[in-house]
């Protein structure tokens, strides 16, 4: 029996042991979940083990990482790294689930459960694939590390540290991820870009105390106006941000990658309209999807200063935040980024007033070649599985582990992501669908062999 | 005995009755101390009546009005009406008072308790100055009428209508009012302008919900961006206010005045250092005192958008708000600032989000001139009684009432406090000088026989 008929043959199986991982509240972000995290990665070693590869559970300061190796193509084969994630978002607000967060339950073909889309859904449709391939004496042309940690949905501290400390052990060339999603709901992709963030707060003070602004009121600076002075200095007309230098880095993206989004089914009436827009806005010169995939950005995600009550406080604040977080592309780095915002914030400092930059989080953007084997392996072997081939997608979000990965084993990571558009990751009703899932299993095992 | 040997002869009883009167908790923001208000007014009603007047209580949709007349001077003398606020602050927080608040207490000279300086110890001067005057079969050249209020620190809503519906009975040439304080601690001063107040909140609306910034950001409108856009244009480079016609009906203040106030000791260095500033800021060509007193200014008092949190939580947020305070000057009034502020969000909203501008709270701004029988008879009261002649000061803050009796009663308004600088209003320890106290009494007394 090949790969694909022992799918088919296992299907049912394959849902109920899902159903299995889901109902484990794998929440990593609170610790009365720590049991239930630790939980997940054994199970989950376990059907690592009985799919045919040697599996184990590594240890970390935080919750522990599953590593499962097949080494049976040999040491002059490739190395294909699959990452993971078993962990969990938080399920609240409870009370807007149709069905509960950890009973999954099937309706309208989809599979609604926390962790469904993000990630265990994805994560176990490679455990069995392998097992598929694996099975009745089956073999791969490739070796195979699966890394399944259990901290992706609180910034993976203890990612890059582990794969360092490993990197011999993970040494391979490709790094198959499979925690992104389709186009539209009919229209398999890969993703071929992801942005990076470097997100700060920006600090501007005053006097010692806040002042009635009556008795102070034009004598002295007020931080809140010299706030939205500096934040409104970060863009121009036309929509650019404004910082000096902020722009040397930006890849200037290649024609064809230009055309083939341009030639992806978007529709910005119907993209504003899901959002109750009357226009969009965005950079002079770019479309929707660039605007999102391969232009930086600098968007205000909060603002605090003063009386924020209700009614007509008279006050005169002496203190100003806003947090400002700007989305990269390559070749930006946060670092650079930062030193930038730095500097043009000293220059646009208004007088009689102090500013703090405070960096938060920074991550890196990735980006991969719009072909090569890895690539066409896996639109061919998407094809053939769900009848249409994929397009390439760009993320306007950042997954900076995507790099950390790259740069720390020197190899090219692909992702394959099997959700659909509207499937509420990280919000109440997730969702993956049943057939998504289904004939994901055999896109992969497809993918595997087409690799060698 | 004159009223001047009355006065020396009964301070000790005049501090005892302070005391009682600033006993009373008459909070007038907090309806479990309505039963202290009313009895703060109470109080005051049967000391009016014990001085001489035809004292009585008013009552309202809110806090009582005390309003005492003595009409000694017949028909053809004129009236002075004197107004003054029973009602104090809430104390809070009470863990910042180094005696009770009332528990009315000397340290240092001062007479530390809520309500000595903000205005129950202003307005008892009055009380006994006028005891003072009538004891004795003595007499006034001048018809008096006093107002006293138990709403002022609630924004006085039910006063303008009263003073509306008894204009004839309270028909008066001259408005005094002894809630304002001196230049420096040992220099009286007059007050010659209030600056008005045009109070708003502006919405700034995008999406139908927030948004996540890597997957929205860049083709979306940011609202927070786009307030920090709109407060940053209503301020020029040279600290001006940037709304087209603001400065229209701006009172070009004469050449006599501002010398006046140039000449008035003060010191941009010591203003700065007791904010704890390393420089100051306001608008080009005016004095820190000009631009406190005869320039409007705007103020961002309040500024609140998406995530502000601990950490980097990267939401793109649909809706910011910026409370917009506005100083006003004559001859400006919160209408036509109001008209104006409108038309010029409007002009510079950005794309793709809508704006609201709501009116808050709006009061008219005032002036006096530096001059006139009244002005100069209170500047000689105040030099004989404190040995130092008082000299004109503005104010930056604003107490509407003041333009309403003008206009209400077709009379002029005269200031004259005694509270010191530092004398922590609406703060905790507020104080009021013995000293003051005393020889205001006299002060009074004084202008009272110049009035005539």
């Amino acid at each position: 029996m090949d790969s694909l008929a022992f799918i088919e043959a296992n299907l049912d199986r394959f849902r109920d042991e899902l159903d299995d991982f889901l109902r484990i509240p794998s929440v990593s972000a609170k610790s009365e979940h720590d049991g239930d995290t630790r939980a997940a990665a054994e199970w989950l070693c376990a059907r690592l083990s009985e799919a045919g590869l040697d599996a184990g559970i590594s240890e970390t300061p935080g919750h522990p990482i599953v590593v499962a190796e097949w080494r049976g193509a040999g040491s002059d084969a490739p190395t294909v790294l699959i990452y993971g994630h078993y962990d969990v978002q938080p399920p609240e607000p409870l009370e807007l689930w149709d069905s509960p967060p950890f009973e999954p339950t099937v309706r309208d073909g989809r599979i609604y459960a926390r962790g469904s889309a993000d990630d265990k859904g994805q994560l176990y449709m490679h455990v069995k694939a392998l097992e598929a391939s694996l099975a009745d004496g089956g073999t791969l042309p490739v070796n195979v590390v699966v890394v399944a940690e259990g901290e992706e949905e609180v910034g993976s501290p203890n990612l890059v540290p582990f794969v360092q400390a490993h990197a011999e052990r993970l040494d391979s060339e490709l790094v198959l991820i499979s925690d992104t999603g389709w186009f539209t709901p009919d229209l398999p992709a890969l993703g071929f870009s992801l942005r990076g963030l470097a997100y700060f707060e920006l600090h501007v003070r005053g006097a010692n105390t806040d002042l009635h602004s009556g008795e102070f009121g034009g004598a002295v600076a007020n931080p809140a106006n010299a706030l939205a002075r500096i934040v409104a200095s970060l863009h121009d007309e036309r929509g650019r941000v404004a910082i000096p230098g902020f722009y040397d880095d930006v890849l200037e993206w290649d024609a064809e990658t230009r055309a083939r989004i341009a030639a992806l089914p978007h529709s910005d009436v119907d993209f504003a309209a899901s959002l109750a827009l009357a226009e969009l806005s965005g950079e002079e010169g770019f479309s929707t999807l660039e605007r999102l995939w391969i232009r930086p950005t600098c968007d205000v995600c909060g603002l605090i200063s003063g009386y924020t009550g209700e009614g007509a406080k008279t006050v005169l604040p002496n203190h100003a935040v806003a947090k400002v977080s700007f989305r990269l592309v390559p070749n930006q780095t946060p670092e650079r980024v930062k030193a930038l915002f730095e500097a043009h914030v000293d220059t646009v400092r208004p007088p009689g007033v102090r500013v703090e930059v405070r960096e938060l989080h920074g991550g890196r953007p990735w980006k991969a070649a719009l072909g090569g084997p890895a690539f066409e392996a896996a639109a061919d072997a998407l094809e053939e599985a769900f009848g249409t081939r994929p397009v390439p997608m760009g993320g306007g979000g950042s997954i900076p582990i995507v790099v950390d990965f790259e740069e720390t084993l020197d190899a090219s990571a692909l992702l394959v992501g099997f959700s659909q558009p509207g499937c509420n990751l990280h919000a109440p009703n997730e969702w993956l669908g049943v057939e998504n899932f289904e004939k994901g299993i055999g896109a992969l095992a497809r993918l595997y062999q087409r690799l060698g």
